[in-house]
This record gives structure tokens, sequence and C-alpha cells, in this order.
């Protein structure tokens, strides 16, 4: 993806922050419970994609980081997971 | 925990590295299935010991990241639970 690509792809994601190569987003939650269960819905996600992100998993909160290794930065894979993940957390 | 205690409780534990006030290992998997699986049992026992690591989530690796916040910094709770957790690996 060229930076105009990634721009546009940006605008349509709420919350999200670019950092270099990877995009990522934290999810906060009432307590363990909702965080390990939103742990575990991406991960079902992610083995659907085939596309795993890297998770940092805390007492109520989940740091979500996409990118993707094998095209150097940043692709489409990417943006379509995150939006998946923004679906899922708000469904 | 003064830093003989620390030193002696580092000494009982294979693979763990001392990074300021936190104690830290990676766990290595065959793919996603094994790391999830490994990171609810995590979890579950984190639940149990009331005693909640940072994990940090990858395709087939793991870190676990004991620290107490309340104590502000380490404590007997942060070695107890890394040798539970080293022994739910083994298992």
């Amino acid at each position: 993806m060229n930076e105009t690509e990634i721009a546009e792809r940006m605008k349509h994601l709420e919350g999200w922050s670019r950092d270099d190569e990877t995009i990522v987003k934290t999810y906060r939650f009432a307590n363990y419970h909702e965080t390990m269960a939103f742990v575990n819905a991406t991960a079902w996600i992610s083995h659907r994609a085939d596309h795993h992100p890297d998770l940092t998993v805390g007492y109520n909160q989940c740091t979500v980081a996409y990118t993707t290794h094998s095209a150097g930065g940043l692709s489409r894979k990417d943006f379509d997971c995150a939006a998946k993940v923004d679906a899922l957390f708000a469904s």
C-alpha cells in the first residue's frame, strides 16, 4: 500500500493509531473475564482471516497491533482485520 | 522483598529474566492453537491466584510478565505464579 492508500484507510478507522508499519488500538473492559472473552474472539477472527495481530493483554485492557510481516509493512489485510475487531467490540 | 530474597527466588526459576520490577519469560509454541490454549490456561491460573500478568501474544509465542503493582515492585506472589505457569507449560 502506498501512503495515500494508508491515509485513506486510516480515516475510516476510529481509535487506531499508526506506529510506523503497524496500526494499534487499545480496548478497555470492565474486568478480566471480559478481557479474556475479547482476546478469544479476536483470536477466532485471526484464525479465520489467517492474519494474527500481536495482542498485549492486561487485567482490563487489550492492545491489538496489526502489521503484515510478509509484505514488510501495512497491507489491506491489516485494515480489513482492524475493522473486523472493531465490529466485534461494538457487537 | 529485598534484593537477597529476589535473587534467591530467581535461582529457582528457569528461563525467567528480571527487568527492573518485573520478571519476564517467553514461551514458544507449535502453532496459534497451542499459543491460545496456553493463554487461556494462564488466564485461569491468574484468576485463581487473583494475580494477573501482562501477556504479549503472537502467533507462536507468549511473553508473560509479572509484577505486583500494589507492592510497587516484586512480591512473593510474582514468583509463586511464575512457578505455576512453568508447571503448566511443563505439564
